[in-house]
């Protein structure tokens, strides 16, 4: 039986990026006989992969030219710190959302680094919402930060954030899924593993001429400016995850590009939310009008249901439908690469579910 | 034609390795129906794998129990800034020796952090050998750092050294290639994609007791005791840089671990050094006491010859040959996953070339 993903990162794929990624660690057709993971990274076949990846993505996303796009080791934990350590001036203050777990991290690294104000949280309702703020323009702020989509508690800010000030965004959990408008953003950041491609390797999109502005040094791979000098080839770069998110990048481009899929997973996340909120049993756990059309989390009104609900799933070939401790009940992560019938099969289950 | 891989990295590893790194991106056993890239880090299946992974280094080296094992992100370069960032104390200084284009990229990245000073360097030489040093025990020394395989310039520094200052060696391109006292090394790390797996993830084997005594403040991803207190999952690691590892690991342990390896290096190595010595149109660029056997460095004493040379080469499958430009001529890589059958049929070329 062909298993259902619903996991929340590492996640699904594209069947084509699966495939494609496993045949290239065989044999890669562009280096005839060896393996994609045993060869040159400064080939010209692999620099012709980052090259072409880089320009799908300014395509993808309709990157203004002021900016430039690199891949990065480390996944977006290790941007957490590299934002303030490139951005954060001595002088000033970073400004942070607090909407979730991801949020909380990058704020505990940004305070290694200088004043860091927390604008505003959600934490006392453990995250169920987008919480609304102002800022105080009177201050010196080097950004603000924010997480757009928050993968544990199942929100996400929709609509582009407007502000006067520079917007930093961690869009790990949310990119490539929806149209963004690039130019409202300093930085983007987005670790590969839930709608790009596997664990191992992030992104960045950086607005040209806002580095170089603190007093700090830098260390080389921390500093954003190196990947760009250097094409995002300053150290060997982590091939395999590299290629396989050029796999998905051309999904992506078959498939429509980002404006077809905001259309799929708004309509999946639609289904999905429906039938949580018609049938008897259930409940979102999110505030409406901050539900993610990622990750859908829900849960049992009667918690002493929940073994019998995840084994109907796990009965029905359903996995990774397990919420965060941080929630409980389920979670279905319904990323890019997700179709409406695995969804479908899902709300057939809850459907079926009588506890 | 089967190629011969000797490419300096990413590089040759056991076919067992990709054909099984292969398998599980198409569908992975542990996992049924799914593929490595796409299943939860936190799974049982995959907590299995960095367990596995760990105790094989640990066996495999012959790890003292008072040490710790992680993998990390980033290559071995992210760890020139975590080495200083760890260990260099405000008061003392931090000692290097200068052997190669990777010891001076690390050296660069601890200048950011404290006084650092080279001990010795051969760059007057273009690194043709292992300059020999002397450790002043009057200063306050945090620790000593060494390569120990220059992968450019084809020198290694072959017997553990002894000292009685804090050790650190970075081992990128020479670890499981040979027996080594891990009780002589305060820190040993290596980046994977020369004798364990595809870029993307290196490792640490790190002595208990030594982090925690400097006084700045560490990001939480730079700080190695971050990824020994969550098991090198703080966050999601690259998946599937770790589990191909683990497949090398296991061929490792079939084949006869780092004692065999040792035999087999020497051996291809011997074979190679000398041909080239015997040959009246070729010479080796290190001094011979400092050869490495794992990346040897050749030229032709006519220049004139070199493209004839990489044209013959290319024309028996030979792959990778081509010398660093810092050095010229021809490198050939012979890690553990080469066979003397390839080493042998790479010297059968260098006899049949005439000039």
């Amino acid at each position: 039986m062909k298993k259902h993903n619903f996991s929340s990162g590492p996640s699904i794929l594209p069947a084509s990026t699966i495939e494609g990624a496993a045949n290239a660690v065989k044999e890669w057709d562009d280096f005839g006989g060896l393996s994609l993971i045993e060869v040159s990274h400064r080939s010209s076949a692999f620099v012709a992969v980052v090259d072409e990846a880089v320009q799908s993505i300014k395509e993808l996303l309709n990157v203004p030219s002021n900016y430039d796009v690199v891949f990065l080791h480390g996944g977006a934990s290790l941007q957490f710190c590299m934002i303030p350590y490139n951005l954060l001036k001595e002088d000033e203050k970073a400004l942070y959302l607090d909407t979730g777990t991801w949020s909380s991290k990058a704020i505990k690294e940004a305070k290694l680094f200088g004043d860091t104000e927390v604008i505003a949280s959600s934490k006392a309702d453990n995250f169920n919402h987008i919480p609304t703020f102002e800022i105080n323009n009177d201050d010196a702020i080097s950004y603000l930060h924010i997480t757009t989509n928050n993968t544990i508690y199942g929100t996400q800010i929709y609509q582009d954030v407007d502000t006067n000030v520079p917007l930093i965004a961690d869009m790990s959990s949310d990119i490539f899924s929806r149209p963004v408008d690039v130019s409202k953003y300093d930085i983007i950041y987005a670790g590969a593993q839930k709608n790009l491609g596997p664990a191992g390797v992030s992104i960045a999109i950086i607005k040209q001429g806002i580095l170089g502005k603190t007093a700090r040094p830098i260390p080389s791979m921390l500093n954003y400016q190196t990947h760009i000098d250097k094409d995002s080839m300053f150290n060997t770069p982590p091939v395999f995850a590299i290629y396989t998110s050029l796999l998905t990048l051309r999904w992506l481009k078959e498939n429509g590009g980002v404006e077809a899929m905001k259309d799929r997973n708004e309509a999946k996340a639609k289904l999905l939310y429906d039938e949580i909120d018609r049938h008897p049993l259930f409940e979102g756990t999110a505030n409406k009008a901050d539900r993610s059309k990622m990750n859908i989390t829900f849960i049992l009104k009667d918690k002493a249901f929940e073994e019998a609900f995840l084994a109907l799933c796990e009965s029905k070939g359903i996995s990774g439908i397990k919420g965060h401790r941080s929630v409980g009940g389920f979670r279905a992560s319904i990323y890019n690469a997700m179709s409406i019938e695995s969804v479908q099969h899902l709300v057939n289950c809850i459907q079926e579910f009588k506890g």
